[in-house]
């Protein structure tokens, strides 16, 4: 069993079935971290890079997990300790990988399109861990797994995104993946931080969260950078929460409970209140259990790719 | 055979049968650790993850070999690139933790008492590699492994903790384990450095070097954190070392030999000499060995135990 | 099969026998590296310490790889986070080592001379990945390497390495390692950047490119240190291209096809023309695998020497 693709680049163009590929194989895997040995000898002797030009804990440290636990052998390469500090391109960067023989490379970098750049002149199976605005699939993968855990069916559902739809690339790859499991999908944040002609990647636009509560069967509400602030994208903190803050008494308004995704790390009372963070409608803990899941199917879907 | 608790939070209330399985179970990794394959099996497929929010080398590293020694998978998390530096709480990073199915975690944190929070919140196994100026259990236990392997019995013993025994963890669980293990313990230190009511702990308290060689069988010196002298707690390195420095002088006036432990890294020639700390009396090179050997047998007794 | 000595500190002296025992042990390691399953049991159980005082990428990755694929235990070892921030000595953190009974010590420091330094101190086997401006021999080893995969034999040759020959310590290393192996050695670089007395090693001066260009069968060229500039030992960049930078023009004068080396990482259009170092005559990237051979062939040597 493999994809279409050596690599997963992001979820733009990736059809239903290899979503559904990835999906089913995360659930063998889940049951593996149920396991008192929860370690599987797939990847056994395979050498994986994690070339993490970002700073990232959950991110890698899923990965890793995942990694291990498919036995693979490991290399991590921050930023900070690489030969970039000492002027090499990312070009003369990638070469050294593959000339090292490395099987495959999980990249996070700051630039949109640096893992299709690498799965251009690498040999390894690439897998994108975040780059720039663009894309961040095993995020949207392991949301919609979770989506697909909670609700059994995803056709017909209607997930809305709340928060920084412009900078964010947890929000592109969730329309790209929601959007081909036949969900109906709509965003909300200020006007600011929405992209203009979203509308034409088939998502509904909303700008009061009040107006999109009461449609919708899940939110999955976006981490707010608290450094954007200074750009002036919105006024407050407070004013934010005031207009964007998913909050219990908002959510108490809707007739049917709405189940709450968000990818971490929570400003608890920012854009999602303490007490729904921790409430019976979070999946939160639930996606991040799942992320290693996915992310050990991934993995191991890629590795069933012929070069 | 397992031990009372999940987790090593600390030496206080741990009972004497427990600090003797450690130590029995220690004896016999010690004995793997002189083979030329020094590995076991014990804790394949465990994960364990080490969690450091202090910058810490041996301790770090003496625990690594431990785990590797003991064949689990390792993922190490280190403040500096952790997700606190965005924000999120101790709370969420735990909970994290829980969820990603780990089985053990290894934490050393500036805050007394975050090894504790975290054992109420997480399933895996808690061990406190240091916790602010609490305890710092796996360091008194090899303290107290290399005692007995010395002296063959504890009971009885007489050992003078010497130094700035206020700030001191490590002093405060070799308190709470040797007087556990019936070893007779007094402090030595400027009065500036003793807790005020430390009596009540059934020590003894020295302000003079030289009125407590003559007593003891060993000497545990502290090492000075040189960055509290800013503090004004003690003038000078020289007059520190004037007073309270374990030298040569100093223990030939006692008629035997007096053992020296040292937790390590040393400031030679302030708490220590350098010619004692490299003599036949010292058991600071033991102390480092042993460490792998204790902290083996805690991590295996705490894998034993039931959740 | 085992080398002369226990420890690789440098090429200085070592026979010619040795040197071709690595290269023939690498030839076999390189096949690994060619297998779906590029790892061997060979290091099972065995610890290996990488203790970095001076930060590097690919030579850590690559020996990172080379210990991974011999499936040795690997603690690495940072500097930034070492001990050494507390003030420890060198000889302290040695001791802790020897105490921790770990097998191997890959060490990379400042200081020339260090690997000697804790060879004498301690048990494990040592290898020298970098010392101050004095040797980098694996380095070398694997320049070597790749010269004899690609001439099939090096007695006779003739290799001219260019650049700062005064701080490098791949040029030392190699001038050692090539005349052992019979090689004609040449070095061509600004005066300011030629050792006095370099003549006593037996090697050629040229001061001018085009003079040696004619006479080699390859060039090794030196990365410039970009940060010595500021120490006025050329005056721009742009001259040094002009009187010493490896360009297509050059090297199309000579009657022949030249080998082009370098330890990576480029500066490109400094030291070597952009297309020079992509071209057909370019053994830079064979020189990335090559290393993770030869590091594997010197590991495997050194763990099967006596102590």
């Amino acid at each position: 069993m493999s994809l279409t693709s050596r690599h997963l680049l992001g979820l733009h163009g990736v059809p239903k079935e290899d979503i559904v590929k990835i999906l089913d194989s995360a659930v063998s895997f889940k049951e593996v971290l149920d396991r008192p040995i929860k370690k599987v000898p797939t990847l056994q002797g395979k050498t994986i890079v994690n070339l993490f030009f970002e700073s990232s804990t959950r991110t890698r440290i899923s990965f890793e997990l995942a990694q291990r636990r498919l036995s693979a052998d490991i290399v991590n390469f921050a930023a900070s300790t690489s030969s970039l500090s000492k002027g090499e391109t990312f070009k003369d960067t990638a070469r050294n990988i593959e000339a090292m023989k490395i099987d495959m490379v999980v990249v996070r970098h700051q630039s949109a399109g640096a893992p299709h750049f690498l799965s251009r002149i690498v040999d390894a199976n690439i897998i994108n861990a975040g780059d720039g605005r663009h894309e961040h699939p095993t995020q949207a993968l392991l949301d919609i797994f979770t989506l697909r855990e909670k609700f059994e069916t995803l056709e017909g559902l209607h997930i809305c995104i709340v928060g920084d739809i412009l900078h964010s690339r947890v929000a592109l790859s969730n329309i790209y993946g929601l959007k081909a499991m036949g969900v109906n999908v709509s965003v909300c944040g200020p006007a600011t931080m929405i992209p203009r002609e979203i509308e034409k990647l088939g998502v509904d636009v909303y700008h009061h969260i009040d107006d999109v509560i009461p449609k919708v069967d899940a939110l999955n509400v976006l981490r707010i950078q608290l450094e954007r602030q200074e750009g002036g994208l919105f006024p407050s903190l407070r004013e934010y929460h005031n207009y964007f803050g998913v909050t219990r008494d908002r959510l108490d308004r809707a007739d049917k409970p709405i189940t709450i995704l968000h990818p971490g790390p929570i400003n608890r009372d920012v854009e999602l209140s303490a007490d729904v963070a921790d409430s019976e409608h979070s999946v939160i803990l639930q996606q991040v259990l799942n992320g290693v899941a996915v992310r050990m199917a991934v993995l191991y879907l890629l590795s069933q790719s012929k070069p």
